[in-house]
Protein backbone atom coordinates (compact mmCIF):
# COMPACT_ATOMS: atom_id res chain seq x y z
CA UNK A 1 0.00 0.00 0.00
CA UNK A 2 2.96 2.50 0.76
CA UNK A 3 4.38 1.69 -2.42
CA UNK A 4 1.47 2.21 -4.13
CA UNK A 5 0.19 5.43 -2.49
CA UNK A 6 4.69 6.39 -3.73
CA UNK A 7 3.96 5.34 -7.11
CA UNK A 8 0.51 7.39 -7.37
CA UNK A 9 2.47 10.51 -5.78
CA UNK A 10 5.00 10.49 -8.26
CA UNK A 11 2.17 10.01 -11.40
CA UNK A 12 0.98 13.39 -9.92
CA UNK A 13 4.20 15.05 -10.03
CA UNK A 14 4.94 14.00 -13.54
CA UNK A 15 1.74 15.44 -14.41
CA UNK A 16 1.84 18.71 -12.34
CA UNK A 17 5.06 19.21 -13.65
CA UNK A 18 3.97 18.23 -17.60
CA UNK A 19 0.58 20.84 -17.12
CA UNK A 20 3.24 23.49 -16.16
CA UNK A 21 5.83 23.87 -18.76
CA UNK A 22 2.58 22.84 -21.56
CA UNK A 23 1.09 25.92 -20.04
CA UNK A 24 4.64 27.95 -20.04
CA UNK A 25 5.49 27.08 -23.75
CA UNK A 26 3.41 24.58 -25.43
CA UNK A 27 3.08 21.43 -25.44
CA UNK A 28 5.34 21.07 -28.84
CA UNK A 29 8.30 22.70 -27.74
CA UNK A 30 8.24 20.56 -24.28
CA UNK A 31 10.30 17.87 -24.60
CA UNK A 32 10.35 14.25 -21.85
CA UNK A 33 13.59 16.11 -20.25
CA UNK A 34 12.13 19.42 -19.63
CA UNK A 35 9.76 17.27 -18.02
CA UNK A 36 12.22 14.92 -15.93
CA UNK A 37 13.96 18.25 -15.32
CA UNK A 38 10.39 20.12 -13.46
CA UNK A 39 9.57 17.11 -11.93
CA UNK A 40 13.25 16.50 -10.29
CA UNK A 41 12.71 12.63 -11.00
CA UNK A 42 15.22 10.14 -13.31
CA UNK A 43 13.91 8.89 -16.63
CA UNK A 44 13.26 5.48 -15.47
CA UNK A 45 10.78 6.69 -13.29
CA UNK A 46 8.90 8.91 -15.91
CA UNK A 47 9.09 5.99 -18.25
CA UNK A 48 7.44 3.60 -15.72
CA UNK A 49 4.26 5.59 -15.66
CA UNK A 50 4.25 7.04 -19.19
CA UNK A 51 6.02 5.67 -22.35
CA UNK A 52 5.61 8.91 -24.56
CA UNK A 53 4.78 12.61 -24.35
CA UNK A 54 1.37 11.64 -26.42
CA UNK A 55 0.75 9.30 -23.38
CA UNK A 56 1.01 11.48 -21.07
CA UNK A 57 -1.20 14.19 -22.81
CA UNK A 58 -3.68 11.77 -23.26
CA UNK A 59 -3.73 10.95 -19.07
CA UNK A 60 -3.90 15.05 -19.06
CA UNK A 61 -6.97 14.90 -20.99
CA UNK A 62 -8.43 11.90 -19.60
CA UNK A 63 -8.02 13.60 -15.67
CA UNK A 64 -8.77 17.06 -17.12
CA UNK A 65 -12.14 15.84 -18.73
CA UNK A 66 -13.01 13.40 -15.58
CA UNK A 67 -12.86 16.17 -13.33
CA UNK A 68 -15.09 18.88 -15.73
CA UNK A 69 -17.69 15.69 -15.79
CA UNK A 70 -17.80 15.22 -12.71
CA UNK A 71 -18.50 18.75 -11.95
CA UNK A 72 -21.10 19.26 -14.34
CA UNK A 73 -22.90 15.90 -13.40
CA UNK A 74 -23.26 17.70 -9.77
CA UNK A 75 -26.50 19.32 -11.33
CA UNK A 76 -27.85 15.25 -11.77
CA UNK A 77 -29.29 14.91 -8.10
CA UNK A 78 -30.67 18.54 -7.28
CA UNK A 79 -34.38 19.10 -7.39
CA UNK A 80 -34.26 22.54 -9.31
CA UNK A 81 -35.92 23.11 -12.99
CA UNK A 82 -33.06 21.03 -15.80
CA UNK A 83 -33.15 24.72 -17.59
CA UNK A 84 -30.84 25.83 -14.17
CA UNK A 85 -29.34 23.31 -13.49
CA UNK A 86 -27.82 23.44 -17.12
CA UNK A 87 -27.40 26.56 -16.61
CA UNK A 88 -25.47 26.05 -13.46
CA UNK A 89 -23.50 23.09 -14.78
CA UNK A 90 -22.27 25.40 -17.62
CA UNK A 91 -21.24 28.48 -15.13
CA UNK A 92 -19.22 25.33 -12.52
CA UNK A 93 -17.57 23.93 -15.80
CA UNK A 94 -16.01 27.76 -16.37
CA UNK A 95 -15.03 28.15 -12.61
CA UNK A 96 -12.82 24.59 -12.75
CA UNK A 97 -11.47 25.76 -16.17
CA UNK A 98 -10.52 29.15 -14.79
CA UNK A 99 -8.96 27.58 -11.71
CA UNK A 100 -7.91 24.00 -11.94
CA UNK A 101 -4.41 23.96 -14.03
CA UNK A 102 -5.39 20.12 -15.15
CA UNK A 103 -8.47 20.83 -16.25
CA UNK A 104 -7.79 23.66 -18.23
CA UNK A 105 -4.83 21.85 -20.01
CA UNK A 106 -6.73 18.88 -20.58
CA UNK A 107 -9.10 20.96 -22.46
CA UNK A 108 -6.29 22.68 -24.49
CA UNK A 109 -5.03 19.55 -25.65
CA UNK A 110 -7.88 18.26 -26.13
CA UNK A 111 -8.93 21.11 -28.46
CA UNK A 112 -4.87 20.79 -30.13
CA UNK A 113 -4.60 17.32 -30.84
CA UNK A 114 -8.43 16.13 -30.95
CA UNK A 115 -7.98 14.80 -34.83
CA UNK A 116 -4.99 12.41 -33.58
CA UNK A 117 -6.36 11.62 -30.21
CA UNK A 118 -9.06 9.11 -30.36
CA UNK A 119 -10.40 9.93 -26.37
CA UNK A 120 -11.60 13.16 -28.32
CA UNK A 121 -14.40 12.47 -30.49
CA UNK A 122 -15.30 9.96 -27.23
CA UNK A 123 -14.87 12.79 -25.01
CA UNK A 124 -16.80 15.66 -27.11
CA UNK A 125 -19.80 13.11 -28.13
CA UNK A 126 -20.31 12.45 -24.09
CA UNK A 127 -20.56 16.01 -23.50
CA UNK A 128 -23.25 16.45 -26.13
CA UNK A 129 -25.07 13.03 -24.82
CA UNK A 130 -24.79 14.69 -21.43
CA UNK A 131 -26.24 18.01 -22.59
CA UNK A 132 -28.85 16.60 -24.49
CA UNK A 133 -30.16 14.20 -21.43
CA UNK A 134 -30.17 17.25 -19.40
CA UNK A 135 -32.17 19.06 -22.51
CA UNK A 136 -34.81 16.42 -22.32
CA UNK A 137 -36.00 16.94 -18.81
CA UNK A 138 -36.11 20.70 -19.47
CA UNK A 139 -37.83 19.99 -22.61
CA UNK A 140 -40.54 16.97 -19.98
CA UNK A 141 -41.07 19.73 -17.82
CA UNK A 142 -42.92 21.97 -19.96
CA UNK A 143 -39.79 25.00 -20.25
CA UNK A 144 -38.68 24.39 -23.85
CA UNK A 145 -40.12 26.16 -26.94
CA UNK A 146 -42.58 23.45 -28.53
CA UNK A 147 -41.03 21.51 -31.71
CA UNK A 148 -36.95 21.33 -30.54
CA UNK A 149 -35.17 18.08 -31.10
CA UNK A 150 -33.63 17.91 -27.74
CA UNK A 151 -30.03 16.65 -29.30
CA UNK A 152 -29.68 19.47 -31.75
CA UNK A 153 -30.36 22.09 -29.11
CA UNK A 154 -27.86 19.95 -26.62
CA UNK A 155 -25.19 19.82 -29.68
CA UNK A 156 -25.34 23.71 -29.68
CA UNK A 157 -25.12 24.49 -26.43
CA UNK A 158 -22.30 22.35 -26.20
CA UNK A 159 -21.03 23.91 -29.62
CA UNK A 160 -21.19 27.31 -28.15
CA UNK A 161 -19.66 26.51 -24.55
CA UNK A 162 -16.39 25.15 -26.94
CA UNK A 163 -16.17 28.25 -29.04
CA UNK A 164 -16.34 30.46 -26.14
CA UNK A 165 -13.11 28.67 -23.57
CA UNK A 166 -11.43 28.63 -27.43
CA UNK A 167 -12.29 32.78 -27.79
CA UNK A 168 -11.55 33.03 -24.34
CA UNK A 169 -8.13 31.51 -24.12
CA UNK A 170 -6.97 33.23 -27.13
CA UNK A 171 -8.13 36.38 -26.64
CA UNK A 172 -7.29 36.64 -22.52
CA UNK A 173 -5.89 33.74 -21.43
CA UNK A 174 -9.00 32.95 -20.03
CA UNK A 175 -9.36 34.94 -17.86
CA UNK A 176 -12.88 36.53 -19.48
CA UNK A 177 -14.47 32.86 -19.89
CA UNK A 178 -17.30 33.24 -17.19
CA UNK A 179 -18.07 36.78 -18.46
CA UNK A 180 -18.32 34.99 -22.38
CA UNK A 181 -20.60 32.12 -20.99
CA UNK A 182 -23.13 34.61 -19.57
CA UNK A 183 -23.08 36.71 -22.92
CA UNK A 184 -23.45 33.71 -24.95
CA UNK A 185 -26.47 32.22 -22.58
CA UNK A 186 -28.35 35.79 -22.93
CA UNK A 187 -28.55 35.02 -26.45
CA UNK A 188 -29.27 31.65 -26.54
CA UNK A 189 -32.10 31.57 -23.46
CA UNK A 190 -35.10 33.07 -25.68
CA UNK A 191 -33.54 30.02 -28.37
CA UNK A 192 -34.13 27.37 -26.24
CA UNK A 193 -37.20 28.47 -23.28
CA UNK A 194 -41.25 29.40 -23.95
CA UNK A 195 -41.81 33.14 -24.16
CA UNK A 196 -43.75 32.71 -20.75
CA UNK A 197 -40.35 31.01 -18.79
CA UNK A 198 -37.99 33.31 -20.54
CA UNK A 199 -38.06 36.12 -17.87
CA UNK A 200 -38.05 33.89 -14.97
CA UNK A 201 -34.73 31.74 -16.35
CA UNK A 202 -33.31 35.48 -17.21
CA UNK A 203 -33.09 36.43 -13.58
CA UNK A 204 -31.70 33.12 -12.71
CA UNK A 205 -29.06 33.52 -14.97
CA UNK A 206 -28.16 37.14 -14.11
CA UNK A 207 -27.94 36.13 -10.63
CA UNK A 208 -25.92 32.75 -11.43
CA UNK A 209 -23.64 35.26 -13.29
CA UNK A 210 -23.29 38.12 -11.10
CA UNK A 211 -22.50 35.04 -8.14
CA UNK A 212 -19.60 33.61 -10.51
CA UNK A 213 -17.94 36.61 -11.79
CA UNK A 214 -17.88 37.85 -8.20
CA UNK A 215 -16.20 34.85 -6.82
CA UNK A 216 -13.78 34.94 -9.69
CA UNK A 217 -12.75 38.28 -8.82
CA UNK A 218 -12.69 37.66 -5.34
CA UNK A 219 -10.80 34.95 -5.79
CA UNK A 220 -8.46 36.93 -8.06
CA UNK A 221 -8.17 39.72 -5.46
CA UNK A 222 -7.14 36.97 -2.87
CA UNK A 223 -4.66 35.14 -5.13
CA UNK B 1 9.98 38.73 -62.31
CA UNK B 2 10.83 35.68 -63.25
CA UNK B 3 13.02 34.81 -59.97
CA UNK B 4 10.34 36.44 -57.97
CA UNK B 5 7.78 34.27 -59.42
CA UNK B 6 10.41 30.96 -58.61
CA UNK B 7 10.51 32.15 -55.26
CA UNK B 8 7.05 32.35 -54.57
CA UNK B 9 6.40 28.70 -56.15
CA UNK B 10 8.67 27.87 -53.65
CA UNK B 11 7.29 29.09 -51.13
CA UNK B 12 4.23 27.43 -51.84
CA UNK B 13 5.31 23.99 -52.40
CA UNK B 14 7.09 24.32 -48.33
CA UNK B 15 3.28 25.17 -47.37
CA UNK B 16 1.83 22.69 -49.35
CA UNK B 17 4.32 20.19 -47.69
CA UNK B 18 3.86 21.27 -44.53
CA UNK B 19 -0.15 21.51 -44.70
CA UNK B 20 -0.03 17.60 -46.04
CA UNK B 21 2.53 16.34 -43.08
CA UNK B 22 0.87 18.58 -40.56
CA UNK B 23 -2.79 16.95 -41.28
CA UNK B 24 -1.36 13.09 -42.18
CA UNK B 25 1.34 13.07 -38.51
CA UNK B 26 0.56 16.27 -36.73
CA UNK B 27 2.24 19.44 -35.99
CA UNK B 28 4.11 18.16 -33.31
CA UNK B 29 5.38 14.90 -34.99
CA UNK B 30 6.39 17.03 -38.19
CA UNK B 31 9.65 18.13 -38.19
CA UNK B 32 11.76 20.54 -40.73
CA UNK B 33 13.63 17.46 -41.74
CA UNK B 34 10.16 16.29 -43.05
CA UNK B 35 8.77 19.12 -44.38
CA UNK B 36 12.31 19.44 -46.59
CA UNK B 37 12.00 15.85 -47.77
CA UNK B 38 8.36 16.02 -49.05
CA UNK B 39 8.66 19.02 -50.52
CA UNK B 40 11.87 17.97 -52.26
CA UNK B 41 14.17 21.04 -51.58
CA UNK B 42 17.27 21.84 -49.69
CA UNK B 43 17.58 22.81 -46.39
CA UNK B 44 18.69 26.56 -47.35
CA UNK B 45 15.75 26.76 -49.83
CA UNK B 46 12.94 26.40 -46.46
CA UNK B 47 15.18 28.21 -44.43
CA UNK B 48 15.24 31.25 -47.22
CA UNK B 49 11.70 31.42 -46.53
CA UNK B 50 10.84 30.15 -42.82
CA UNK B 51 13.44 30.16 -39.95
CA UNK B 52 11.65 28.36 -38.01
CA UNK B 53 8.63 25.52 -37.56
CA UNK B 54 6.70 28.09 -35.73
CA UNK B 55 7.39 30.80 -38.81
CA UNK B 56 5.57 28.34 -40.66
CA UNK B 57 2.65 27.52 -38.63
CA UNK B 58 2.40 31.02 -38.39
CA UNK B 59 2.19 31.83 -42.36
CA UNK B 60 -0.28 28.53 -42.96
CA UNK B 61 -2.67 30.26 -40.35
CA UNK B 62 -2.48 33.80 -41.76
CA UNK B 63 -3.15 32.42 -45.51
CA UNK B 64 -5.96 30.13 -44.02
CA UNK B 65 -7.72 33.16 -41.93
CA UNK B 66 -7.13 35.56 -45.32
CA UNK B 67 -8.63 33.00 -47.62
CA UNK B 68 -11.39 32.41 -45.06
CA UNK B 69 -12.35 36.36 -44.43
CA UNK B 70 -12.31 36.35 -48.31
CA UNK B 71 -14.93 34.08 -48.86
CA UNK B 72 -17.09 35.27 -45.91
CA UNK B 73 -17.02 38.79 -46.85
CA UNK B 74 -18.20 38.16 -50.24
CA UNK B 75 -21.40 38.50 -48.30
CA UNK B 76 -20.63 42.38 -47.84
CA UNK B 77 -21.94 43.56 -51.71
CA UNK B 78 -25.05 41.44 -51.82
CA UNK B 79 -28.12 43.54 -51.95
CA UNK B 80 -29.98 40.62 -49.86
CA UNK B 81 -31.05 40.97 -46.10
CA UNK B 82 -28.00 40.86 -44.06
CA UNK B 83 -29.64 37.99 -42.16
CA UNK B 84 -29.53 35.77 -45.45
CA UNK B 85 -26.44 36.83 -46.03
CA UNK B 86 -24.61 35.87 -42.73
CA UNK B 87 -26.03 32.24 -42.89
CA UNK B 88 -24.93 32.28 -46.47
CA UNK B 89 -21.38 33.22 -45.23
CA UNK B 90 -21.35 31.09 -42.62
CA UNK B 91 -21.48 27.98 -45.30
CA UNK B 92 -19.47 29.68 -47.78
CA UNK B 93 -16.62 29.07 -45.08
CA UNK B 94 -18.08 25.38 -44.03
CA UNK B 95 -17.19 24.57 -47.98
CA UNK B 96 -14.29 26.01 -47.77
CA UNK B 97 -12.71 24.22 -44.98
CA UNK B 98 -14.40 21.05 -46.12
CA UNK B 99 -12.49 21.62 -49.94
CA UNK B 100 -9.17 23.38 -48.91
CA UNK B 101 -6.42 22.03 -47.09
CA UNK B 102 -4.86 25.09 -46.03
CA UNK B 103 -7.94 26.67 -45.20
CA UNK B 104 -8.60 23.89 -42.90
CA UNK B 105 -4.93 23.12 -41.43
CA UNK B 106 -4.69 27.34 -40.71
CA UNK B 107 -7.62 26.52 -38.66
CA UNK B 108 -6.18 24.04 -36.89
CA UNK B 109 -3.21 25.43 -35.72
CA UNK B 110 -5.05 28.44 -34.45
CA UNK B 111 -7.03 26.43 -32.61
CA UNK B 112 -4.12 24.13 -31.27
CA UNK B 113 -1.60 27.37 -30.82
CA UNK B 114 -3.41 30.28 -30.04
CA UNK B 115 -2.44 30.60 -26.71
CA UNK B 116 1.27 30.61 -28.05
CA UNK B 117 0.41 32.62 -31.22
CA UNK B 118 -0.44 36.69 -30.90
CA UNK B 119 -1.92 36.52 -34.25
CA UNK B 120 -5.02 34.14 -33.04
CA UNK B 121 -6.27 37.17 -30.47
CA UNK B 122 -6.26 39.38 -33.81
CA UNK B 123 -7.67 36.78 -35.74
CA UNK B 124 -10.49 35.80 -34.00
CA UNK B 125 -11.52 39.14 -32.81
CA UNK B 126 -11.91 40.34 -36.11
CA UNK B 127 -14.14 37.43 -36.83
CA UNK B 128 -16.46 39.06 -34.36
CA UNK B 129 -16.15 42.20 -35.85
CA UNK B 130 -17.13 41.53 -39.18
CA UNK B 131 -19.88 39.18 -37.73
CA UNK B 132 -21.06 41.77 -35.18
CA UNK B 133 -21.16 44.58 -38.24
CA UNK B 134 -23.45 42.06 -40.09
CA UNK B 135 -25.78 41.50 -37.13
CA UNK B 136 -26.22 45.47 -36.55
CA UNK B 137 -26.91 45.57 -40.36
CA UNK B 138 -29.76 43.18 -39.90
CA UNK B 139 -30.90 44.68 -36.70
CA UNK B 140 -31.18 48.18 -38.33
CA UNK B 141 -33.44 46.05 -41.20
CA UNK B 142 -36.04 45.36 -38.69
CA UNK B 143 -35.44 41.25 -39.21
CA UNK B 144 -33.70 41.11 -35.27
CA UNK B 145 -35.74 40.80 -32.19
CA UNK B 146 -35.64 43.56 -30.07
CA UNK B 147 -33.16 44.54 -27.49
CA UNK B 148 -30.46 42.46 -28.34
CA UNK B 149 -26.88 43.29 -28.05
CA UNK B 150 -25.28 43.35 -31.74
CA UNK B 151 -21.71 42.04 -30.31
CA UNK B 152 -23.51 39.56 -27.99
CA UNK B 153 -25.15 38.12 -30.91
CA UNK B 154 -22.13 38.23 -33.22
CA UNK B 155 -19.87 36.56 -30.55
CA UNK B 156 -22.37 34.13 -30.01
CA UNK B 157 -22.56 32.83 -33.63
CA UNK B 158 -18.95 32.72 -33.94
CA UNK B 159 -18.73 30.80 -30.72
CA UNK B 160 -21.26 28.58 -32.09
CA UNK B 161 -19.38 28.62 -35.74
CA UNK B 162 -15.67 27.50 -34.16
CA UNK B 163 -17.35 24.85 -31.70
CA UNK B 164 -19.19 23.17 -34.48
CA UNK B 165 -15.46 23.03 -36.34
CA UNK B 166 -14.10 22.02 -33.15
CA UNK B 167 -16.62 18.93 -32.93
CA UNK B 168 -17.16 17.98 -36.70
CA UNK B 169 -13.16 17.71 -36.80
CA UNK B 170 -12.97 15.33 -33.73
CA UNK B 171 -15.73 13.31 -34.42
CA UNK B 172 -15.82 13.01 -38.36
CA UNK B 173 -12.78 14.37 -39.38
CA UNK B 174 -14.24 17.45 -40.73
CA UNK B 175 -16.51 15.59 -42.83
CA UNK B 176 -19.85 16.93 -41.07
CA UNK B 177 -19.41 20.44 -40.28
CA UNK B 178 -22.11 21.77 -42.76
CA UNK B 179 -24.48 19.45 -41.14
CA UNK B 180 -23.53 20.94 -38.12
CA UNK B 181 -23.81 24.46 -39.14
CA UNK B 182 -27.54 23.49 -40.26
CA UNK B 183 -28.22 22.16 -37.10
CA UNK B 184 -26.96 24.69 -34.68
CA UNK B 185 -28.60 27.68 -36.68
CA UNK B 186 -32.07 25.99 -36.74
CA UNK B 187 -31.33 26.60 -33.08
CA UNK B 188 -29.92 29.73 -33.25
CA UNK B 189 -32.47 31.84 -35.67
CA UNK B 190 -35.80 32.10 -32.84
CA UNK B 191 -32.74 33.54 -30.60
CA UNK B 192 -31.74 36.45 -33.20
CA UNK B 193 -34.88 36.82 -35.69
CA UNK B 194 -38.60 38.28 -34.69
CA UNK B 195 -41.14 35.58 -34.83
CA UNK B 196 -42.64 37.41 -37.61
CA UNK B 197 -39.45 37.10 -39.82
CA UNK B 198 -38.66 33.55 -38.75
CA UNK B 199 -40.37 31.44 -41.02
CA UNK B 200 -39.43 33.31 -43.88
CA UNK B 201 -35.39 33.07 -42.39
CA UNK B 202 -35.91 29.23 -41.86
CA UNK B 203 -36.89 28.77 -45.41
CA UNK B 204 -34.08 30.05 -46.40
CA UNK B 205 -31.38 28.11 -44.20
CA UNK B 206 -33.27 24.98 -45.07
CA UNK B 207 -32.62 25.98 -48.99
CA UNK B 208 -29.35 27.01 -48.14
CA UNK B 209 -28.79 23.72 -46.19
CA UNK B 210 -29.99 21.49 -48.92
CA UNK B 211 -27.61 23.62 -51.24
CA UNK B 212 -24.25 23.27 -49.88
CA UNK B 213 -25.35 19.44 -48.70
CA UNK B 214 -25.68 18.41 -51.99
CA UNK B 215 -22.88 19.67 -53.25
CA UNK B 216 -20.69 18.69 -50.82
CA UNK B 217 -22.05 15.16 -51.42
CA UNK B 218 -21.90 15.15 -55.48
CA UNK B 219 -18.30 16.43 -54.88
CA UNK B 220 -17.12 13.59 -52.80
CA UNK B 221 -18.18 11.15 -55.29
CA UNK B 222 -17.04 13.23 -58.26
CA UNK B 223 -13.45 13.25 -56.05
Amino acid sequence: MVRQARSEATRKRIIISAVQLFTEIGYAAASLGDIIERAEMTKGALYYHFDSKEALATAIIEEGSEMMFGVFNRIRDSSAPAMERIIHGCFLVGDLLRTDMVARSGTHLLRAFGEYNDSAGRIYDRWIDEMSARVLEAMQEGDLRPGLDHRAVGETIVSAMLGAELLSNSTSSGADVLARLARIWEVLLPAVVTDDALGYFRQFLARESMRHTTEATDGDAAG
